[in-house]
């Protein structure tokens, strides 16, 4: 494989460069070694940065939800070969998220029985696309439907074919290009699009779930949120990619806090290893265990999803999974990238100085990562998804009429007046580490927020506000309704993980350990959900600050045992701080010698613009 | 001055060249325009980017403080001309915050009358050092001061040329270069330096604290803390830095939610304007509230310093102003940077997928900015300074002997049962208004959190742990008081500046809506500190938040003033979704035409790695 040591020298330009080898690389790999889907997806994470194969793979997703089998048995396998380059042109320039915003245009022309996709405007150019700028041959098109006699029937996907098979260029009609550098995610080719009448045949259209007829008349999709279905395998991606991101920057952090030492003598007589500080292991423990959750959320997620495939694929969509799946990735998807970005910030920030180096492997990975949580649905735009359909339980419930699909909604099945009565029952620390009890405060915290939400929005209905007034006054509650409610699957999800291992002893108590760390620290982080209505009092407080300490302590032997188990390779990670073999300092040393600047001892810049000012000629500058 | 919108496509090369260009600029408009050192500072502010006249800044406020009259006669003025570019060589590769660890040593040869200054590991690598890697004529380096009869000094300071003054080759025994890509901070060249037995002259300690007479008798410092003023100087000129640079996310945060509209129609019939939701209002006037406060704080801290120096200038040195220098700028760097380095974040995120380019300017002002949180004293690590000092105190009014020598260490001379007897007074959402009810509140909430960790560390040495050990169990507590002390002294300066604009009405109403707005964030965002011992309650909190959301309301139609009233330029900004004439969409289509792989429609790096892959041909990759 490509030496990924390099990358930190490297333009935008250069990383896709280095982006696109990766790819073939893996692409002749897979055909080489003739690869599974299941191997070769485990290869496509062995590389230090978001490749372009990786790209094609959130493509394929989306294809499979919106083709019709003709359509996928015309471009699903050209597609796996990447003999097709495909992207998922939604966003704009001015609309994001508000799917039903968007702009660009695709008119049946029943003469030509074709459609006719344009950009009516510099807002509505297509925007963000990944593998757009550069690669790609083909982008899935999301335009509003215009059919002559039907009128606007809103967003649909429609194949169109961006550049020549030969030589690359762009198609007439097309404008292409490439959007710029961006935080991160260097080795991608995030691009632009602008449409000028481009026709596409009318069998183009996406038509998994719904389609025009010769002629123009449309069929409706056996259901309005069909549609949605690629968006949703998005999220479920996103989602599931937090846990494992979190756990490469935790990797390094923990592996660099045994190597690193400052401060005071310690046994040996040297100075402390950084992580015998209660504060290092307080902040790195915790996004251990964070990470450590949110693996298992998205093992869980991706369960849910590969069910919800195996109908589509039979042609029996199941659309009370589909509902669970789209507000269970709308709010994970929110919820484990802001847990994830925030954690691998952190484990940056406990690297000190050195976290700071690109070398360190984590201000990149950190830049790459962060973009999940703006894209494919803001974090807190998306909340609002969970936090309705949740308001929809509670007044199902108030109805008398509420039968809960999913087991992480059985809580809204009470009333308010038993959860106004609930109090915490703990009695010493160790009560803390029950699951009964962590489940109840997690379960407590998520009706409450809920509630609160309900209460408030009427209160502004009665206030005289109108229904998006109302809705509006009352965002920041949402938000936080939605995150309680997400906390709460994701502790159910952990702890029955853990007790599936309770056969494996030496395994079940350090999980349950990692576990009841995760409960204990995201009660303490948000303590205030759970003292406002008085359900913990203040004596609890005490106990749950002492017995979170007192994990830390149980949990610093197997701390690097626990960071080893995930098996980065050095090349994933590409850390000179975060190596296995623990040879930071010479590392670093060694790698800034490659530093392009360090090439001449006096560089040309420093010729043209310091030196007239160390001999007091300014006059030049 | 250099056109700004270019630097997001420059390498860390690149990046360099151009921050020498500016400063070389900057130097030579000052020449020509004859500024003095208030014009000059403001000038230097006026760029897109950290430069090499900002270095050379901080390296002469270290001279200042260490340099002895006869040393400053010689090095000043060449230092303020840039004939010397100087750096500050501190941090070694294994040592950071912890400067008594450093490892590189100066020894006293009498025979010769000079030192020899000698890196005696790779660890003691001189490692981080702004301006050192390819600019640097000279650098102050500290090191372990070894007399032969007297044994080890401890760290003091030295002044080492580094480079040839007409060919900046490297003298010999000088090994140097730059550390490579950072996180941000591309335009400098922090570097590294070994010493191979570097002779200087006895003369170049840096002795304004302590020398060495011919022969090596060591003349000690008047004090032993007033080595350290160098740091401190530091540690303000980066607190002081927070407010403004978190002014400035906010100024593209919020002009760019003003142009960006999304979801349901507004009152005109488009779609609504992003800062009309609550939830980005919650976000967006938080941090402008924080970086007036921020601000405020800083001007109080720079009075300090300059009350302090004049001391020093006038060989009158203030040991009490120096100590509480010390301790309010160690607080204030780890908070103030805190609460900006996450509000830039933030506001960058407010921006959606537009924040997530380059061209909004708002990635790379973050990266560059959050080097603060983990440099000149890791902010976690920094607190431990004040924390003490605030123990200290408690001990002292336990004893009967406190005198404050601080207006904001008053309310430690309250006893624990006093503090334990507070409850908050609020009986309607409009008295949180009254300073008097949220300094309270803020006092007692630094009580509580000094009073833990004397609690706490007193139970920890009663369980038998030794001072030390006692003190890490404490370490989280520890920060949290510091962050609290710190928040106090925020408010208690915010709320002085509004109380002096009294007699402005216009400008009073508002500066006191973003002061109270500041004080009722800080207290919902750690609402558990003023519930845990039941200092709110219920009915109060809910009070607090109808308040809190008021206030957003109340600030909205002031917002975009606010912001315009900092006056920030189109330069300094650099951001196309923060432009003043609010043209995001078209400034955007127009920066990515100019990215560098836009040149070619088929890149070299496509033809090569991609073009083998469309066709069907794996066997060449």
């Amino acid at each position: 494989m490509i030496d990924p040591s390099q990358l930190p020298f490297l333009s935008h330009e250069g990383r896709y460069e280095t982006s696109l080898r990766t790819t073939g690389r893996l692409l002749s790999l897979r055909q080489r070694h003739s690869l599974n889907q299941s191997d070769y997806s485990y290869l496509l994470r062995q590389t230090a940065e978001w490749h372009s194969a990786f790209l094609q793979d959130v493509y394929l997703g989306a294809l499979v939800n919106l083709a019709s089998d003709e359509q996928l048995e015309k471009y699903e396998g050209l597609s796996r070969d990447m003999r097709i380059v495909g992207c998922y042109a939604q966003t704009e320039l001015a609309h994001g998220s508000n799917v039903r915003g968007i702009l660009t245009t695709a008119t049946y022309l029943p003469e030509e029985d074709s459609f006719d996709l344009h950009t009516p405007s510099i807002e509505a150019t297509k925007w963000w696309v990944g593998a757009l700028g550069k690669s790609a041959t083909h982008a899935i098109v999301f335009a509003r439907l215009l059919v002559p006699s039907e009128g606007d029937l809103g967003m649909h996907a429609f194949m169109v074919p961006l550049r020549c098979p030969r030589t690359h260029q762009p198609l007439p009609g097309i404008t292409v290009g490439d959007i710029g550098p961006k935080f991160g995610f260097a080795g991608v080719d995030n691009g632009f699009l602008r449409l000028n009448h481009v026709r596409v045949p009318r069998t183009e259209l996406l038509s998994r779930f719904g389609s025009v007829l010769p002629g123009g008349k449309y069929q409706k999709p056996p259901h309005s949120k069909l549609g949605y279905a690629g968006m949703t395998s998005t999220r479920v991606n996103l989602a599931v990619r937090s846990g494992g991101q979190l756990a490469q920057a935790a990797t390094i952090a923990i592996r660099y806090s045994i190597i690193r030492r400052q401060g005071g003598a310690g046994p040996d007589g040297r100075e402390h290893q950084i992580l015998n500080y209660t504060i290092q292991q307080h902040r790195l423990f915790t996004q251990l265990a964070n990470a450590y959750a949110l693996h298992f959320s998205g093992t869980y997620l991706t369960e849910l999803m590969e069910s919800y495939r195996k109908g589509v694929v039979s042609n029996a969509v199941d659309l009370d999974l589909l509902t669970e799946l789209h507000i269970v990735s709308s709010g994970l998807k929110s919820t484990c990238s802001t847990i994830a970005a925030e954690g691998m910030e952190d484990c940056r920030k406990c690297c000190g100085g050195h976290g700071y180096s690109q070398f360190s492997g984590l201000p990149d990975m950190f830049a790459s990562f962060v973009h999940i949580c703006t894209a494919e649905g803001d974090n807190y735009v998306l909340t609002q998804q969970t936090t309705r359909f949740l308001l929809k339980c509670l007044s199902q419930v108030r109805e008398g009429v509420f039968r809960s699909a999913s087991p992480f909604t059985k809580y809204l099945s009470k009333s308010q007046a038993e959860v106004e009565a609930e109090r915490c029952p703990v009695q010493r620390p160790e009560d803390f580490l029950s699951y009964k009890i962590q489940l109840a405060a997690f379960e407590h915290r998520a009706s409450r927020a809920i509630l609160t939400v309900a209460e408030r929005l009427e209160a502004a209905v009665g206030r005289g506000l109108d229904a998006d007034a109302a809705w509006n006054s009352v965002l920041v509650e949402v938000y936080r309704a939605s995150f309680a409610h997400c906390l709460l699957l994701i502790l159910s999800t952990f702890s029955q993980v853990v007790e599936r291992n309770r056969t494996i002893p030496s395994i079940h108590v350090v999980l349950k350990r990692l576990c009841d760390l995760f409960a204990l620290s995201q009660m303490e982080k948000d303590l205030s959900d759970l003292l406002e209505d008085g359900y913990l009092n203040r004596r609890q407080v005490g106990f749950l600050r002492d017995q979170a300490r007192q994990l830390l302590t149980e949990l610093r032997p197997d701390a690097v045992g626990l960071v080893d188990a995930w098996h980065f390779s050095d090349t994933v990670l590409n850390s000179a701080i975060g190596r296995r073999d623990g040879n930071v300092y010479e590392t670093l040393f060694n790698w800034a010698q490659r530093e392009p600047l360090n090439r001449s001892d006096v560089p040309q810049g420093v010729k043209d613009y310091l030196l007239p000012v160390i001999s007091g000629d300014l006059s030049k500058l």
